[in-house]
């Protein structure tokens, strides 16, 4: 339970105007759902890890234990979107391309960027198997990161069903592809040796977990930006077309991606995307493409997604294809703020101006010309209280003001109002019809 | 719990959108607290009525009752404004203006524009016991209606000092104040015969029930807008003044209300103040001005707020002053729909055009001039599929998307692209370089 204090409001609302912004430019239309749904919408959609992470809400009076938990925190926005297309589907337009930022809940151990509620900013097109689909959307994620000012960040790219070709390839059965998939999600914090002992521990032999990890043994490790990864993709993806020669749907996922790979090359994701067939992704609802973004300098990403064709069938009873993207805010504004990345404008100038109150016969004019200057688009403040006016100067100097309008017996006598650089401790008497302009001027340029 | 569609989310944005850029043009700061607080932090600070219809949250695992609930959901944003005041003293600056806009919780009977979950949008002053603060307050609430397009609502304004004035004049012991302000909250709804009955079901004995009332005998229902207030204003104020003149406490609130009245003359609050003596508000907290915002076709009002100088005291130890003023974002949107005062062009239109794809071999060039168009600040869909172009057209016309871009073979060979005017049928065929640019000259002038 945080208090965001004034700058950190302003770090978050940046972030999410900036994203906002950028996803309507992509055509996303806004959604926004209840913060809490029913148990049953949530549970068995997001693999083992997943379900033991939802928060789970307690029966009025009822004693604790899972039976009698029937609503659940938001544990992601994707589910609920599902749950949104199936019960709205004659409302919704063929194509549903919506973009959603809110707070979601996970009962997770908390690390630097990281926390029980977070916010995720997500894209998701409902509707089209196409993988314009998946362009569009890495293309509006890296637009976003990019409007930011990141310039550093990769998208780790691969697909499901490459992964399911490779795990048959090596020997693996259906039914424990799900297990060796989140084992090999924790590639990067455990390492090889790591996904070795749990592929074992959950029951793969020895053979057949070894022939499986050797397909990334000469993968370097995720690393992010900089370079150009068009040489290194077509390798990948030729070495996985020769892996996968005798698997159709295996192929099928190579040449999806060969499609993304392409077709994203003149847009906002260009240059962004790398082949990376290590890329597990922990979800299950996961049918297609997977993308997660890397920056050099955070463990984890500051976002993710993929394509999950089967999920909104699992509320309507029919499946609608669909795929999205997800930015996760909390992440952002640390990797910014280390980054010292946010406009420095933006933070610690509650006003452009204050409005000094001279004495309390002049309150009325001093609102009058705070009534005036705001008119003109200034963020003005007023001081509340009739004061000496060298106080009224020290409070605009520590709060960060940098001009101060005085509005004395002589400026109202001669109709002007004194303006007071407090930066360059300048001064000037101006005509009243010139104060908001000057003001105007001396913000843009001091 | 509601799901907001794409239309009801812009509603409800450009409403905050409006309502916080007015704010901040007034020197308040953003501030979020979280939405569940102590319990202890919410109980005792909102009179009777208040206490009933917090949400109060169990703890885990124990049975319903009083007792074991040590969480509640947030009722409004001031007490938890006064929590973080106390918390932070040592961070904020001697005046914190601070505005806030998030949902509360209310167990209450739902009803037009009244749910139980609901978002304020509210402004506070803290640090200053001047009235410069409540007409700043009152200017601001009224530039956020008026910028919104509202034209004919009042501010109600009263006095806690008044009433309590009046009360003693009237003979109410002071333990039964609150009571008997409980009971004339109530006058809008039960009429004057409504208001006795309660008071004498609280222990009033029926004279001085009787002789309380009298007081609001010759006052009109509060009927808003349109008129001038200031000669009744000053009627009323002149006649409290009487009323009261024994009563100093309620002669400084008389005072009060006459700066109020006065200072405000030259705000955005000019015409809108209505002096109104049977205006009580519900909660307990407030100490001096107080005030409520109605419009002829609401029942209840869009906002209301006062002056609270004891309840940061409560956290502190130590009083700081402090004053009010909350919007409510359900009510307004219910109004401004009502009445059809949403611009046109916030509605119904997910992109500025569509960008359709022709062919397999044309989806990166459909794309890149997505993207180029995008860069230019022009929202843009790209057709998630190859399909027959009718197809496409239709499409973009159903969704009420006004243009679509066509990159067809003739088009990439000649580096044109046509452009169809959905609205009028028209069809031009254009360079490149000038796409952008007539889009936007269709937009604004079709």
């Amino acid at each position: 339970m945080r208090d965001f204090l004034p700058d950190e409001v302003r770090r978050r609302e940046h972030v999410i105007g900036v994203i906002a912004a950028v996803y309507e430019r992509y055509g996303f239309e806004p959604l926004q759902t209840p913060a809490v749904e029913n148990i049953d919408t949530l549970m068995g959609k997001y693999g083992e890890e997943g379900d033991k992470l939802i928060f789970k809400i307690l029966k009025r009076g009822e004693q604790e234990g899972p039976a009698v938990a029937d609503l659940a925190l938001r544990y992601d926005l994707t589910v609920p979107l599902a749950r949104v297309v199936a019960e709205y589907r004659g409302k919704l337009p063929r194509f549903f391309k919506r973009y959603q930022i809110q707070p979601v809940w996970r009962a997770d151990r908390p690390q630097r960027g990281r926390f029980r509620k977070f916010y995720q900013c997500d894209v998701d097109a409902v509707g089209s198997r196409s993988t314009i689909v998946e362009i569009e959307i890495c293309a509006a994620a890296s637009e976003a990161l990019a409007t930011l000012g990141f310039a550093d960040f990769a998208i780790r790219l691969n697909h499901r069903q490459v992964l399911s070709g490779l795990l048959d390839a090596a020997g693996v059965e259906q039914a424990r592809h799900g297990d060796a998939l989140v084992a090999l999600d924790k590639l990067d914090k455990i390492g090889p040796h790591g996904v070795e002992q749990e592929l074992l521990a959950r029951g793969l032999r020895p053979a057949v977990a070894a022939g499986f990890l050797r397909v990334f043994a000469g993968e370097p490790a995720a690393e992010a930006g900089g370079t150009s990864w068009d040489p290194a993709n077509a390798a990948r993806l030729a070495h996985l077309e020769v892996a996968l020669a005798d698997h159709a749907a295996g192929r099928a996922g190579v040449q999806a991606l060969r499609e993304i790979v392409a077709g994203a090359g003149r847009t906002a994701a260009a240059g962004r995307l790398r082949i990376d067939p290590a890329l597990a992704r922990g979800l299950s609802y996961y049918t297609g493409a997977i993308m997660e973004i890397a920056v050099p300098d955070l463990a984890g990403s500051l976002g993710g997604g993929g394509r999950y064709d089967h999920l909104v069938g699992m509320f309507l009873g029919e499946d609608v294809p669909a795929c999205g993207f997800s930015l996760g805010l909390e992440r952002i504004i640390v990797v910014m703020s280390e980054r010292g990345m946010f406009p420095p404008t933006l933070l610690g100038t509650p006003a452009d101006v204050l409005v000094t109150v001279f004495n309390a016969a002049g309150v009325g004019d001093s609102l009058a010309l705070a009534c005036e200057l705001r008119r003109e688009g200034l963020r003005v403040d007023v001081y509340p209280e009739v004061d000496k006016v060298g106080k009224q100067f020290k409070y605009a100097s520590g709060r960060g003001v940098p001009l101060v309008a005085v509005l004395g017996d002589d400026e109202l006598a001669r109709g002007e109002v004194t303006i007071k650089d407090l930066r360059s401790g300048e001064q000037v008497s101006l005509a009243r019809a010139q104060v908001a302009e000057s003001i105007r001027a001396r913000l843009t340029s001091p």
